[in-house]
């Protein structure tokens, strides 16, 4: 009989990688965490899985969510049929921190890094599998500034320790926005600021033809309102320049106070890390402070590969309770597949093998095992070869495999153990009980 | 307008932790990933989803499967309709190692920590989303028997980090059984094999009778199957027990020796440890060696914590190539929900956090800042106190948090750094240069 084969080939949208790919990841990943805890969040992680009325719960990505159904279910039962996988990190934690506040130490800081899902049609940079690396801090009723830095600090940090091709984090602050457009005598400043919020894609021009004829701006305050967004600087002197555009109000006032002391923290900052961009808006209605995001500057038309911003209430679809925050969010996938792509991803060894200590024969296989056992005692990362094969083959095996190390138990007795530096080719006597990589 | 307010309770099936118990299981999941890097097995990650066909290329476990649909799809579009959440991390393996084969060095030593899915009614250690920790090595045509033993091995050094409540390994070797059976001229030994499968669940005699009734064994067979299963040891003495029953095959004898072979190699480990038990032989047809499960002992109505043996072919759906190998997964979430459940997971702080870094006042900041960054640089995790509160309540959040000390910047110019152990109440003068936990 022969079965049918099944074709084994990956689902576009779903990306996977080889080992010494895999191994690069997880080095980012590794990173990313050590980095996020070196500032005191905590790990939490939730289902992949919440019920349908959570995700919707803010009502606006619904198109994309990939609702569950069990196989065998026959069509009466609805178990499961109100169940979909998360497509973002933020609702599912805003649903955590509302099903236990009462156990949570606030400001409550926490890091998940998880896989999300999103049923869209994959194209670059858009994967209906990726992982998200979100940070937030939670208050009671209120969220020190404090943590605007810090967030922002953070992100500089891990994007400058995944050593990517040049970035910048263009910082906003919705308050100047909606202050400018206020004192402008606009009332619909959202409808401005979703507008100005595609400056990027359409250009200044297309934003300000909008503005007018969407939104119904005066020819004075399509003007002022296009000064502003083209204003960029990488220090608070673009303070000064907002406050040329003579735009008057109290929210206006106490935005540029919040966005000039953001600047001024990162001072010590190669120049060019933080850009203040009084154009980015973050889309989404809910951010009301400090905002940004963070993108290439070599793909300007690649999407932000982190972004974030501070919101007045992340619980508000669950309890009446008051928790505002401020997020961020790291787009590993989308940053980690593009470089992928481009060839910049410089991959290594395909294990995490440090040693390789070679089987000289059957008899002498039990020397071999309590060396690696010995070495592995020591924290090394020790692989015994699996049988008492040619040395030539032994030694194949490890430079195919990229181990730095092997290592060769005595062939007889009373001779001494051995060590060779694949890369330089040297071999010394060394003691499995004292040797360590140089 | 008060809109309605959404239930933030979790799904049942669908664990999640406090941050104090997330923390222990990350720890758990460190621990486990180092042990399996130490022998030098690579991680690799596959995505959550894969096609139907793929799913059910083994054909037996269809029924637990969610399949995905995109919840804005209309009735026509079946782009998606072909997907699944991939419910263990072998049959993803298989595939992964079938579409790579070309790219991989064998033998190929694989570690997999994922989430599985299965569509099952929730139950004490039943969860419907769950993380698996799995190892293989796959061989092209042979795996060497070296690998039974060092996967054994890599169990037992899990188990035995991992601290958990007394538990045992229980070994057998498939050839075993089917010699055995073959011996005793049975043809069907696979239906043997079957009922023998369930001699935990409903006892040696409902197995007698069932042999006997469904499988048409001579009464002569029905006793020589029951003493075989009844055999349990911690050494190769139970090899001699299985030869005094007098039967023979080339299959069995085949089996028996890689069996002696397996005990021998855990003469070093505590008495216990491991357990020969004829009577396992995990259920599914493609075991063909070595087979083995993990229980707790207290609770042995407890499904097994870690499960694996040796097949033939992995990846014979999708490929005409032969590769054999050997594997293990152990159960993460059913150990650590067990636990959980039990009260038997010691929680400690609830967040990463060393060093508290107290802010004394505004003027302060930057001290109490460049400390936290010193501390930090040196490896730390070091939270900076989000504002200027008494000191008292900064106190206050540390223990909240567990939080081991709390550092003290200069309150005024010229003082030095002073650091309080939290835990004794003990403070004493530190820089934060060359400060360390003792």
């Amino acid at each position: 009989m022969t079965e049918q084969l099944v074709r084994p080939d990956p689902i576009s949208g779903f990306p996977e990688w080889l080992p010494e790919v895999r191994l690069v990841e997880q080095h980012w990943l590794d990173k990313i965490r050590q980095i996020f805890e070196s500032y005191g969040f905590c790990s939490i992680e939730t289902p992949s899985v919440e019920r349908l009325d959570v995700l919707q719960s803010k009502g606006e990505t619904s198109q994309e969510v990939y609702t569950l159904q069990r196989l065998q279910a026959d069509a009466k039962d609805q178990t499961d049929a109100s169940l979909g996988l998360h497509f973002d990190l933020t609702v599912p934690f805003a649903r955590y921190v509302a099903a236990n506040a009462g156990r949570l130490v606030f400001p409550f800081k926490r890091y998940q890094i998880q896989r999300v899902w999103r049923g869209e049609r994959p194209q670059e940079g858009r994967y209906r599998e990726f992982t998200q690396c979100d940070i937030d801090v939670i208050g009671q009723d209120n969220v020190p500034l404090h943590f605007d830095s810090e967030l922002l600090r953070i992100v500089v940090e891990v994007l400058t320790a995944l050593d990517l091709p040049a970035w910048t984090v263009n910082v906003n602050n919705r308050k100047v926005l909606q202050g400018f457009y206020e004192g402008l005598g606009i009332h619909d400043t959202m409808a401005v600021i979703r507008v100005v919020d595609k400056i990027d894609k359409i250009g200044p021009d297309a934003v300000s033809d909008l503005l007018a004829s969407d939104v119904g701006l005066t020819a004075d305050q399509v003007s002022a309102t296009r000064s502003l967004a083209l204003i960029r600087g990488t220090d608070s002197t673009v303070i000064d320049e907002i406050r040329a555009l003579g735009v008057k109000s109290d929210l206006l006032e106490e935005g540029l106070t919040e966005l000039g002391q953001l600047l001024d923290s990162f001072a010590d900052l190669p120049a060019g890390t933080v850009t203040a961009d009084l154009s980015i808006a973050r889309g989404l209605d809910y951010y009301t402070g400090t905002v940004y995001e963070a993108k290439f500057l070599d793909w300007p038309g690649y999407g932000s590969i982190s972004a974030g911003g501070r919101y007045e209430n992340l619980t508000g679809s669950f309890t009446r309770k008051k928790l505002p925050g401020i997020g961020l969010s790291i787009g590993l996938t989308r940053i980690f597949a593009k470089l992928v792509a481009e060839g910049l991803i410089q991959t290594g060894p395909s294990s995490p093998t440090d040693v390789l200590v070679v089987v000289p024969s059957d008899d002498r296989r039990i020397d071999a095992q309590s060396a690696a056992a010995t070495l592995r005692g020591r924290g090394l990362n020790v692989e015994l070869y699996h049988q008492a094969d040619k040395i030539a083959k032994q030694l194949k095996y490890a430079s195919r495999k990229q181990i730095p190390f092997v290592w060769f138990p005595p062939f007889e007795d009373g001779r001494d153990h051995e060590v060779k530096d694949m890369a330089s080719g040297e071999q010394s006597v060394a003691d499995p009980a004292a040797w360590s990589r140089a």
